[in-house]
């Protein structure tokens, strides 16, 4: 148990939520992580789609940012708009299924859910890659380091929120700090050099451009930029996590992300255009992340690089951890309307959803198990999921607003109308020129998993309907059942088991099925001596004893027919089979003992409702018992006759 | 069903055992067939150690086999005079343990497990390879081959000794037949040549010496050679199979089995000599197995030669066998000295020891996989454990003569000495030449095994002395339980279980743990409504509900403390704690519902000897049939009605 607290830290009564919640300081990096590490790939990944433009890419890069930073923050516009709406936390999942129906926001939570799958899987190996990179002894275990990584994330999950947030505060905001002085630095240098800084270290020569600018390529550097919108969603999905005023609170939390992920967007497209930074292939000999070339342009190769670069490093790591908060509180969600089994609603020793975020856990190790840890061909599916449920969510609220009597409510309708255009548009652009790469797979996988989660919840409400009984229990033939023993030998095991059938119920059969004539004794010659006479002189009702004789060796044949005969006699009455049972948490005794197991499955396999097995376990440690307590009763008898035999003299 | 009985034939009452022992026609495939195969592979093993001396290696055959067939005939005739003195079935475990003592026993039976299980390996891959040599593209699917003939093997097993006699009689058979007349007619050819037969088609020609003869190198051959005589034990193992005269018929067998092995082995000796035959080295282009010489020297490449190649092929594959029939006879032997469980002493529905049966194919097919169905390297431990059990078998039988009485005991005496002098030597012999090549992991494998098994018959009898009462039936207090139905809702799953409680006992107590106030209904409300009061009325005792907040929202601690402080309050009685099950027989069911799996299994690790498990199950099906009675009880009421309006008319 001390271990557990160590790892886990101790158990939390269920009123101490309130000391886990947050404010907008610890708010940040738990929910912010995902977004603000966009910064680092965002323009990466629109920047390697344009390196076949060569030296001309750099200067695509900054209308594009410009069309993503307005995309952004129309979506963040919406999602402000989501949290006062639905303060228990307004996910696409509920936004939609309040307002489009139950499919659409199955269909929401479905894309979601996989998103943060993908996303945990994808930040861990994008992280442990960057740092395979930069220490190549460490390349062979890849595997093992994003699996260490992942552990380490749901050990401090399961921890709580509060760990959380003060365990990823250092970073995240390091993070921000050193690339918001990058960008300060640099464009304070390009405002003075009227344009055109000197780099530090000069970013390596690009060469001229292959091809021609084409719509489509931008349309393409469009869609995979648009990665760095993953993330947003999280704060109105988990604004139950802040302290009072909880919707004041996370509003604010959520602004101050957007803008610091748009400053530091717009930052890293100026100073690419500004020092004629481009992407380098990844993967081939040279290769150089964007802001690894930013920050040597900007400030050179000293102790500050180093700084900026580990803390890029660990920001993308522990990005995955936005998921780690919020996945579960989908889950909660599904559970709490049946589409998931109740456990997922239920929360843990420190009060965060074990459950779901075991899953996670579970489902994104597999993954990085299956690719090795590398999963670059898992992105392209990657903003698929967030997109469609962006889209869900913004066409949600404005039905939501459409049907309000607020004041405000057009102006709101017109803020969440555009976020679905836009982001509707978005997700156009991202199926159609990432199909080919992957994208076609979310297709595949989020129909059955929305079919999957319908079927989960009808199940349960079929087994609400046909459970639920609001009469008041029926008294009327409360009979005692009539009892099965099955037994091989009359020792201490099955003793027990007869004792308490005797206890039970006046009418008890014990079965002996005879198989091998050679190995067991036939009851019969002691059953009167031993409990017919003894139970007859007690005034209790005598066990019926029956000996089956098998005539082809089987021994569960003849008895489940013994105990079937027995139901069809007596229709209206239960059947409880007593199987005295030898318990003994041993090895070997795994192999050895099965006899039991195998009549219970078999008992439960016969479907018969009439059918109650009892077992009653008899343990080795119970003869010791037994003979210690003679042993004392023993001696103390013995010191009561010495005593007696002291007074008498 | 059908399907079983067609794989495995009907079943076989008891009283059928009759029908299914063998005479000397069927006895000799079943027994005999691993001994008979040595004729393929003794000779030629014999051959290979002598390669390097090259076309001299031919002149050492006879020598050699000579003192292999001595051999054989000392250790035969040893046999015969164990078979009338152990009419149940004489192997080495019963022998040695009767003489020697268990230990020796075990090691015996030890030694010839290991034996049996490589033997089926070994014989099963050798004629793969030799049946892959011949048809090359079958090479790929070697592994597939041998686990197809393990099946077959066993399925042949499982159908009863019978069966697998008459299928065995015919490869048997025409394997001796076409061996038979291809050493006559060698020799016939031989003694017309004057000692110079002209081959048909010649053997492939050997190079000349490039090693000088040593001992060493003559006891190696010697040794290798001496896998001929594995095999032999199996007649004496299995006395009970024969029919009346039980002894006769298995003495006549064992001879004719070892007059027919040792001609062929005499025959292949003296043609390889008379031929200059020598071995071709595995695995290396021109590889040709001495039969193939010996056949196509003597009789040409005809159709007569692919029957015999094909003969030998079949016995090969299918000289497993005899590890079939014994093996389980000899688990059976130590199950009724409870170093096994007690289910490898039960005949199956065919009369066989199916547990023994599948318990060799298992660790066979294990091997084979783990080798890759190419089981080379396993050869050299082969004979060990023969010869071990050989020589401690023999060992035991001079003992037995020593103390018997019997007129010709003397006689006996000196003829089991020699055998036990002659297997002695050449098992130092053995284990000495092939200890490099293998034979040393005998020694790892032995002893742990002997240990296995004496712990479990230790582990049986500590059982059986904590269990054994022979006192009749304590009839004291013979008090209900306390009982103990933990609830969530009040459903017509739970109705069942405590419905079920109140005709059990008295004194009921139903357990709610609410753990997050906001998904559980509080039981208490309903309680007075629908179970107290009904039950008042009916005049029954009240099940009393006891609601336990869980401020760490647990559900198993609160309850397992909650049973704990009523057995400490209880000390003298027994609790049942019900639980009631849905029981559904879907596949997704196993991953929605476990609290009753899980809750089962901590009751049982709280090691409490007064807890008994009570299940009832409640079945989705219930409800239907509940809800089609009620409608033909509807039905009928209508039709009694209509009846009554009819007659008022």
């Amino acid at each position: 148990m001390n271990l557990k607290e160590i790892i886990f830290g101790r158990r939390l009564r269920s009123e101490e939520e309130e000391s886990e919640q947050l404010g907008t300081l610890s708010g940040i990096p738990v929910l912010g992580l995902d977004a603000l590490a966009s910064a680092a790939y965002g323009p990466e990944a629109a920047l390697t789609v344009l390196i076949a433009l060569g030296t001309l890419s750099s200067g695509y890069i900054v209308p594009i940012t410009v069309i993503i930073i307005a995309l952004l923050i129309a979506v963040a516009m919406s999602y402000r708009q989501t949290i006062p709406a639905y303060p228990g936390g307004g996910g696409s999942f509920t936004v939609a299924k309040e307002n489009l129906g139950p499919i659409s926001g199955l269909f929401a939570a479905s894309a979601l859910c996989i998103d943060y799958i993908l996303n945990v899987a994808v930040a861990i190996s994008a992280g442990v890659a960057a740092l395979v990179s930069a220490i190549p002894v460490l390349l062979p275990y890849t595997l093992t380091l994003c699996l260490i990584i992942l552990a380490l994330l749901t050990i401090v999950n399961l921890r709580g929120i509060r760990t959380a947030g003060l365990l990823f505060i250092f970073p995240t905001y390091l993070f921000v700090a050193c690339l918001g002085i990058v960008v300060i630095i640099g464009v304070v240098k390009t405002l003075m050099a009227h344009g055109h800084p000197i780099p530090v270290c000069s970013p390596p020569k690009m060469p001229i451009s292959v091809t021609t600018v084409s719509i489509w390529l931008l349309f393409r550097a469009f869609a995979s930029g648009c990665t760095a919108l993953t993330g947003v969603e999280a704060v109105s999905n988990a604004v139950p996590i802040f302290r009072q005023p909880t919707t004041i609170l996370a509003k604010r939390t959520l602004t101050i992300i957007i803008m610091l992920l748009a400053m530091l967007l717009a930052g890293v497209a100026f100073l690419s255009h500004s020092y004629g930074i481009s992407a380098t292939s990844p993967g081939q000999a040279g290769y150089q992340s964007i802001l690894s070339q930013i920050v040597s342009a900007v400030s050179g190769r000293g102790v500050f690089y180093y700084v900026s670069i580990a803390s890029i490093l660990m920001v993308l790591a522990l990005s995955s951890n936005t998921s780690f908060t919020d996945f579960p509180r989908v889950c909660r969600l599904l559970a709490l309307d049946e589409y998931l089994p109740a456990e997922f609603a239920h929360r843990g020793r420190r009060l965060v959803f074990t459950q779901g975020i075991c899953l996670l856990t579970v489902l994104s190790g597999v993954l990085l198990i299956v690719y090795g840890g590398i999963t670059d061909r898992l992105i392209p599916l990657f903003a698929v999921g967030a997109f469609t449920a962006f889209t869900l969510s913004q066409l949600g609220m404005v039905l939501h607003w459409h049907r309000s009597e607020e004041p405000n409510a057009k102006w709101s309708m017109a803020t969440n109308a555009i976020g679905a255009v836009a982001t509707a548009v978005t997700l156009v652009i991202l199926a159609v020129s990432k199909f080919k790469e992957g994208a076609w797979i979310s297709i595949l996988v989020i129909p059955p998993l929305v079919m999957l989660l319908s079927r989960i919840r009808h199940y349960h409400q079929e087994i609400y309907s046909e459970t639920i009984e609001v009469v008041p229990l029926d008294m009327e033939e409360l009979v005692p059942p009539v009892i099965v023993v099955p037994m091989k030998q009359l020792n201490s095991i099955t003793r027990k088991g007869l004792r308490l059938a005797m206890t039970l119920s006046p009418e008890v059969h014990v079965v002996q099925v005879v198989a091998e004539e050679m190995n067991t004794d036939d009851l019969m010659h002691q059953w009167s001596k031993l409990v017919a006479e003894p139970a007859r002189q007690a005034g209790k009702p005598v066990p019926e004893l029956n000996v089956i004789r098998s005539p082809y060796r089987e021994f569960f044949g003849p008895l489940l027919r013994y105990v079937r005969k027995l139901a069809i006699h007596h229709p209206d009455r239960q059947l409880a089979v007593v199987i005295p049972e030898l318990v003994e948490v041993q090895w070997y005794n795994f192999f050895l003992r099965h006899r039991a197991t195998l009549l219970k499955t078999m008992l439960r396999l016969q479907g018969n409702p009439q059918i109650v097995i009892i077992t009653t376990a008899w343990y080795r440690k119970e003869m010791h018992l037994k003979g210690k307590l003679d042993q004392v009763n023993q001696e103390l008898k013995l010191t009561a006759e010495a005593a007696n035999k002291n007074k008498e003299k």
